[in-house]
């Protein structure tokens, strides 16, 4: 049987090439990683449950490339470049190979966005990757999702409900849809959090569908907002605007600024309640997902 | 049934009162936590799982409080003051009181080492608690593991074993034991590290047992190590420096230096090797604990 110490070898070097634009003084293989940037660090955590967060035949490699993925959204949602991650791993695996395919995935999300892995912890037990993230601001502007403003224009970047009809295509046996790759392997919105980075007034991820986290946008920045259902471009029905895993930002700009490219969904009110205008005359149940109520 | 959202609130305000002192501009509720200290920042991650870091029927306040403490001790062997934590959960209970005892104990080691916890998440899944722990340095001083010299002398700072003896009460039904504490409530060695922060050449925490750690500590300095065994203060009998559970600090000192108070236990050598050196003939097998090979 091989020893939890060559299963964490395996991991060692993930994103080592970066560490001196990471400002990362010290890599894994100590108590503690050490930092030292001198500007703001924004940091999250996000946990990667099987059966939950992924359907139980997943790839392993696309395992590791989306537990890091899912947590590299937050960074994006805060306009921020990411520097390094940290990775928690309960699994029951006893086979190196399986620990070769996960580090796989890990070290091609880690390339793709130039980030180091700084440290973590293996167990064994039932599986659960919990990845550390953590990011600096590209010009000291940081996204918050409590400071939209009255009049704000709400917008996504590309069509809701990509993430849930790439699980369910995958879980009917239909893997080579197109939608696969979306939830097995979504693309965090680093360029775009870059890009509005100074012009958006607020910003959240969509990991919880849409209307869930635009409604927390909102509230925590206790207003309103007016929504254009018939704008919201949508892959199966328009309740995909309920269904988590798409990993767009929702952001706000404030009115007197135009941007091109993004798809403007909404206005943010002052009446403390969601709105919504259809001329299609849907019907919105604004749920969203809650890990302990939708079983 | 009670809302993820519902749990999440009850640990919201832990340890806010510390922001400012922290460095923290923006607590849980976020995409990100934000810090801005500009210092270097340590981070590390440790997990709990039930039946392999805590027995199934240990209080729930002690699993929170231990969860946190574990991974203090990790900025402890860095010489460094704790700030913040995130907590992420997998737990497969519904009922709200479970989660108000999780954060009485949660609550309870931010207050005692005044750190603020600024994140998390929270699955339905199999009990797995992931502790993120972040600090600062005191005084310009971090240690690492790497660092130790030829003819260091090595120290712990007291009997090994504890932990160990305290699992095993709690699991035999003595649960009046005065080692039960030792276990379920391990105190990071946060002031121990301060202490030493200016003199210590190299330092490890001892929670995989004070063996395998001083044997990290020495081949990660590339070094070897003569160890008196007689005087090592024990609990059960010698094996304890086998035990896990004890965090400890084990730490080396510049040997013209002279520190009191502390346990010397051996000395730091050029050989590339661990040499035992026992008046009472002790046979000792360095293992430690590999979580995939101690079943």
């Amino acid at each position: 049987m091989s020893s939890e110490f060559e299963f964490i070898e395996i991991f060692q070097r993930i994103g080592a090439d970066y560490y001196k634009e990471n400002g990362i003084i010290l890599g894994p293989g100590d108590d503690c990683a050490i930092f030292n940037l001198n500007t703001p660090i924004v940091t999250s955590v996000d946990s990667s449950i099987e059966d939950v967060h992924f359907p139980f035949d997943a790839p392993v490699e696309d395992i590791g490339y989306r537990a890091v993925s899912i947590a590299l959204s937050d960074i994006a949602a805060m306009g921020c470049r990411p520097i390094a991650f940290s990775l928690s791993v309960s699994s029951p695996f006893n086979e190196i190979d399986w620990y070769m395919k996960l580090s796989k995935g890990v070290k091609d999300i880690a390339e793709e966005f130039r980030i180091s892995l700084i440290g973590g912890d293996l167990t064994k037990g039932p599986l659960n990757i919990n990845a550390i993230v953590y990011g600096t601001p590209y010009d000291n502007n940081i996204l918050r999702r409590d400071t939209a403003g009255i009049g704000d224009k709400i917008y996504i970047s590309k069509p809701v409900g990509r993430g849930s009809a790439g699980l369910n295509a995958w879980k009917s046996g239909n893997k080579n849809s197109p939608f696969v790759k979306d939830y097995l392997r979504p693309k965090p919105m680093i360029k775009l959090g870059k890009n509005i980075s100074k012009v958006a007034s607020a910003c959240i991820d969509t990991s919880d569908g849409l209307l869930t986290d635009l409604k927390k946008m909102i509230h925590s920045s206790k207003l309103g907002a007016r929504i254009y259902l018939d704008t919201i471009p949508i892959t199966s029905n328009i309740n995909d605007i309920n269904k988590g895993d798409d990993y767009d930002l929702c952001f706000t700009i404030p009115k007197e600024l135009n941007i091109d490219n993004y798809i403007y969904i909404g206005d943010v009110t002052d009446c403390n309640e969601i709105n919504f205008i259809s001329e299609q005359g849907y019907d919105i149940n604004i749920t969203g997902y809650d890990h302990f109520k939708n079983e």
